[in-house]
């Protein structure tokens, strides 16, 4: 057996999810803390790559012995998390930890993802949300959340999202299906949440981004057709900075 | 006329609003600020008294020249939240200013103010909220947020508070009037909400301890009663951590 771990992390601190030569990671400190816990070298796959500085809500690896398909442990996984998050920085935290089968991957068995990115139209700054939502210096903007609740509907479907992905991108098939992709305004933050089978390089930040461009009336919401149909990078808004995205949810056929 | 800023701040860098010696206070940054703005020293004059750490959502202050009713500027109110939070840590922001009468007293003429308790019933810790929630390490305790609505309820109405006022504190009437004392549950946090005319020293941070003594059923929703009528410190339960505490809002009779 393996073991999942349910986890949450504030990106502020990493270079992303994973180990990275320049500096710090949630995959390099969850496996300093699991062979601290375990007493050997262990194997930490997680769900997703994340950017550097991305947070996430809700975040699942497995953990196994190096090299090896399962782990062995007396502990109780009930007792995991807490032993687990002794060993990690204030800014992992191990939420649960159950048992799966060998042959399960946090990855490739992802059957929906959620993502969340915050935004706050605002000249003025906002010390509480300062490092997780990006603040758009704009004063008032006309129908701002119909313009962008109209655009982001454009986004549900099975579509080509090459127009969403980084420049440089190696992916070969950018065809996607988003699920659900909803603007609502949460006391001072306007929220982008879009859920899909899976998201290409940098898709939610461009996401945002163009719908920042939207709001601010130098695209029209019909225009995601056409920037669509382009399939061209250029012809979506800019990417928006990693510090406003969360890892929201994400959902597998069972447990 | 004296100049009116509402702004936020982050409690954690501070030693509370008001000047201290030992540390840094909000009130001697917006010193330092206001006189780099101005030109000139000033007197700041906040709206209540806040803890080391305490946070708060609004939060109000008076601007005069040093010494004199009244302050002198050729800038436009509208320019002067972003002109001063340039010269403000990123900690406090000032998000309004306008011109107030010169005996517009920011504290005496306060009508209502209303704090925020942030708790978190959970024994694994969140890196989201960890600065700005108390963290109750209990798993899950039977009708809690029943037990805590009923006995938060005992507090609405005039009583003298002296249960709930820090020892040694020098306040010769702790009568004060509740208007609004409610528990809730937003997602993982538990908020209790608290109005009155007024507060003791430390009052809100004993309420929420001793709602968390109700939650853990070392104390009976009814036994608030009694709490009440000791008019005694030792009748009530701890004070909690100054970090989940938040003044939310401020009421006053126009503005």
């Amino acid at each position: 057996m393996k073991l999942l771990l349910e986890i949450s992390f504030y990106g502020k601190p990493f270079y992303g999810y994973q180990v990275q030569a320049k500096g710090p990671s949630v995959q390099a400190e969850l496996n300093r803390a699991a062979e601290k816990l375990f007493g050997y070298p262990c194997d930490i796959v997680g769900c997703s790559r994340t950017d550097s500085g991305v947070h996430a809500r809700r975040y699942y690896v497995t953990v196994s012995e190096k090299g090896k398909p399962g782990l062995c442990t007396d502990l109780d996984p009930s007792r995991i998390p807490l032993a687990l998050s002794f060993h990690l920085p204030e800014s992992i935290a191990v939420r649960k930890a159950e048992w799966v089968g060998e042959d399960f991957h946090p990855r490739y068995g992802v059957l929906e993802k959620t993502y969340r990115y915050y935004m706050r139209f605002s000249p003025v700054r906002d010390p509480f949300t300062a490092e997780t939502c990006w603040q758009v210096p704009y004063g008032s903007l006309p129908d701002r959340l119909e313009r962008m609740r109209k655009a982001a509907g454009y986004f549900v479907g099975t579509h080509d999202f090459a127009s969403f992905m980084a420049a440089g991108s190696k992916i070969k098939d950018p065809v996607r299906t988003v699920t659900r992709s909803e603007v609502r305004q949460e006391d001072e933050q306007t929220v982008f949440e879009v859920s899909a089978d899976g998201f290409l390089y940098h898709m939610v930040r461009i996401f945002a981004g163009t719908l920042v461009e939207v709001a601010a009336g130098r695209k029209e919401p019909e225009d995601m057709i056409r920037v669509l149909e382009a399939r061209d990078r250029h012809a979506a808004g800019p990417t928006a900075p990693a510090h406003g995205l969360f890892l929201w949810d994400v959902r597998y056929p069972e447990f």
